[in-house]
């Protein structure tokens, strides 16, 4: 490589200096060059050539970031105790067995471990499989819980628009025989209350279902065995145009193009109870049993959107598809629609934040007996929201704290440790949130400091007046005011000046 | 196999039923005769041989496990936000080079991931190493900050005791250049607080310093070379008696039995502060730089803690050791002590539930020039604390509520889900936590026992003349009062009447 060649060089050239006994300073000079040259090659001897970075596709959450991802959560998990969710967690890696089969074209995607010996692994995919796999090993037939976990994808990342390889899922299920689509209504009341809820900004929520796309292909004249194949390509439609898939479908799938064109027809129509009830008339999908089941179901389900006072955010979208193998019933997508178009021209969608729908079968697939619970659930996929939610602080210049400590425990004078440490003892074992510098005689002026740079409200001050006085100094750094406060009072005196904290 | 045989068999069986147009009853019998063995064999076709589990030392969390474990994590989020300290998460795999030789003897225990192409990844060991490349990646020289997340290491299970292969860590790490012993002697506060807090019974916290240890090791006639390898066999003692211990650094380790004795002379000794005195006033460690300087610091540490009150649970134990490589300076270890010990007897400690230290070295073992950032952590282990707390709910008989569901919407009547939905979605809007039956027509008796079940302290009852009268009947489950309340009240009286949940 041409920059190790440099280094060589460079090393030579410091080598010649020091035969040379040449100037030290310039040596100096030549040597600090000959080490930033190593240090950003990595090749640094006595060192490991460490990449200092997250894996692919992975980052951390700092302090900040944390603040941010814990509102978001904040309000999801409160809606899903809302309706009355329970909560389950799972392993991060399950046989790989487990895993397999589940997720058509996807699998290529899925972290395997290493075969260490023992079992072979893999990373989670998603929550949906493992949660299946949970019912049926613990004959659960009837359960609404929630799952907030890391699920891992070996995808192209794509991490300014929120496509990481390792990233939050935050799952709603309802398990269990229950009246048809009085638990697919609640996924989408949820998904609308969420959205809502994060304010970020219009959205729109497609809908369709699994036996209505079924049935469209077979009235197309989609071959069965092609059906599974056909629907992967529908489901690219909300990245390419049409042209695209149906070249997708004719040339590498096979399709007749006459069929291709029927699909075309369909895939461009979506509306409301309006286009259910004339599909529901269509001379061939009504001829279709599936279809018609999954017309009528629709219909239903908008009936009770209707009471819910949702359907101004619904879409019922032929061309939605759902890529996972596993739905067989109601399929949704959340979008969320571009701010700025001019009037009068269609929001642009720019990306998917949540999607669901109903697998009445996986678990069938796990239980030795292949007896089936009926599901239905909602993911909200979280990496974009918090994008939303970053930029949008970061534009509000809103100052968002990172830490909920009340008080600092300070001292004007030297020589305060002690006091300092028996102060906030004492506030510590009365539940006070409170920090103090760790140096044994900090200046008053940088323990102020740190109050302004991280959002203290509160500082106590020790001296040695106050300590005789049987007092200790509050000042309250907003407003530079100061007052003295009996040590026995201190506690009290600190909550109720911070109990909007 | 046999099993196999039998299926292709019966197989052959159903094939000739058919072939000779038998009686489709008898034909439906051997069928479903057939797809039994095949489900038992898993042979089936379509179908996968499953085995229905979760990988070896891998446990899920069921939703009263999840309500035990978020009791737990509640207290120790709250202790260590007291402590001021923000939050940060990392990836749960990091490049395979960054855990490389951090974990000593350890290290055969870390999770590779199977080289899919790219980047060599490996699951995280603790949370402390990619801390630490994460205050190197970023360049940060101070922070307090506390993690949560699981870890991974391929040990022996014993999950009975809480020995996972997956589990959770809870860290709390204090960096930066502070002076001596004040966040050192935090971290111990801290442990104090949350084993107090979570009332697991008594314990005590052992704590040692590796600058006396490798002070012992050289006085006592430890080759350089073999500091860290007797460190390990120290390690051991909290699990093996000293004999064994004493074996495997004499046979295993080519210690010379003198040495080991002298080594087994001060293991042995366990005290306070006066220890600590006498100790500084050895002949032979008081001559040793590094002795000195560990127990100067020990000294200081313990007079902290003297000051916070707690060095009642405190021990100065010289058989304390700790395994990972990384640590540099004090390193402590709290453990549970048995409760039923007769009177006299010395306390047995039944595991270890914190641990942590000084690693003075690891950050700059990332930083391409080396910089150091001092570092002094704690790690909660919080399996075996979930255990204990699993173990005394199920003997307190305390019913734990695993949804926080304030009222079930339930009607009297049959044909009121409509009504049933347009309330139920009222409450959600306005923050009630509110659920109904997923049936058409639910029998009121199910309602009221589904309330019953799960801890749902209201029930909102829907009627026909209710309707009419613009009321909802409202019982409250525990007394089986009814009242009617307006509907447009009805908000109001519900969080009035569950003001405490």
């Amino acid at each position: 490589m041409a920059e190790e060649a440099a280094v060589r060089a460079q090393a030579e050239t410091v080598r010649r200096l020091k035969q040379d006994k040449a100037d030290p300073d310039e040596i100096a000079k030549e040597v600090a060059k000959l080490l930033d040259m190593k240090a950003q090659l990595g090749a640094d001897e006595g060192k490991q050539k460490f990449v200092l970075k997250t894996p692919k596709g992975t980052r951390d959450f700092g302090p900040k970031e944390m603040a941010i991802r814990e509102r978001a959560f904040k309000a999801i998990i409160s809606c899903f105790k809302r309706h009355g969710a329970e909560v389950i967690d799972t392993p991060v890696f399950e046989l790989k067995e487990t895993l397999t089969g589940k997720y058509g074209e996807d699998s290529k995607l899925i972290y395997d471990l290493k075969d260490q010996g023992g079992e072979l692994l893999s990373l989670r995919y998603d929550l949906t499989v493992p949660f299946a796999r949970y019912l049926a090993m613990n004959k659960i037939t009837n359960i609404k819980r929630y799952h907030i976990a890391k699920v891992y994808r070996r995808d192209n990342p794509a991490m300014t628009r929120g496509r990481y390889r390792e990233f939050y899922q935050c799952d709603f299920d309802i398990a269990g025989q229950f009246d048809p689509m009085i638990p697919d209504a609640e996924c989408l009341k949820i998904v609308h209350e969420i959205l809502s809820d994060l304010q970020l900004g219009d959205f729109v929520i497609k809908v369709n279902d699994r036996r209505i796309l079924d049935g469209m292909f077979a009235v197309c004249g989609v071959p069965d065995s092609k059906f599974r194949t056909i629907c992967s390509s529908v489901d690219k439609l909300d990245k390419v145009p049409w042209e695209e898939v149906r070249s997708e479908m004719v040339g590498e799938k096979g399709l007749s193009p006459e069929a291709a064109d029927r699909i075309g027809d369909y895939v461009q129509l979506h509306g409301g109870l309006d286009l259910i009830e004339r599909l529901l008339q269509d001379p061939k999908l009504s001829q279709n049993k599936l279809a018609k089941e999954g017309l009528g179901d629709m219909k239903l389900l908008f009936e009770y959107l209707t009471l819910f006072g949702i359907t101004g955010k619904i879409s019922f979208d032929l061309s939605l598809a759902r890529g996972l193998d596993y739905y067989t019933g109601v399929i949704f997508e959340a979008v969320l629609l571009q701010q700025e178009n001019e009037p009068g021209e269609e929001p642009v969608s720019v990306g998917s934040v949540a999607g669901g729908g109903r697998y009445d079968g996986l678990v069938g697939m796990f239980d030795p007996k292949g007896r089936k619970v009926p599901c239905v659930g909602v993911s909200i996929g979280i990496e974009r929201i918090f994008s939303i939610l970053e930029q949008r602080l970061e534009a509000s210049e809103e100052k968002i704290r990172t830490t909920e400590t009340q008080v600092l425990v300070a001292s004007a004078q030297k020589k305060l440790l002690e006091e300092r440490l028996k102060l906030i003892s004492e506030l510590w074992d009365a539940g006070i949130k409170a920090e103090m510098l760790y140096k044994k005689n900090p200046k008053l002026l940088n323990q102020l400091q740190y109050c302004e740079d991280t959002g203290i409200p509160l500082v106590a001050i020790v001296g040695e007046q106050e300590l005789k006085d049987g007092v200790v100094k509050l000042r309250i750094v907003a407003t530079r005011e100061e007052v003295n406060v009996r040590r026995e009072s201190l506690v009290e005196e600190i909550r109720i000046r911070t109990s909007q904290c």
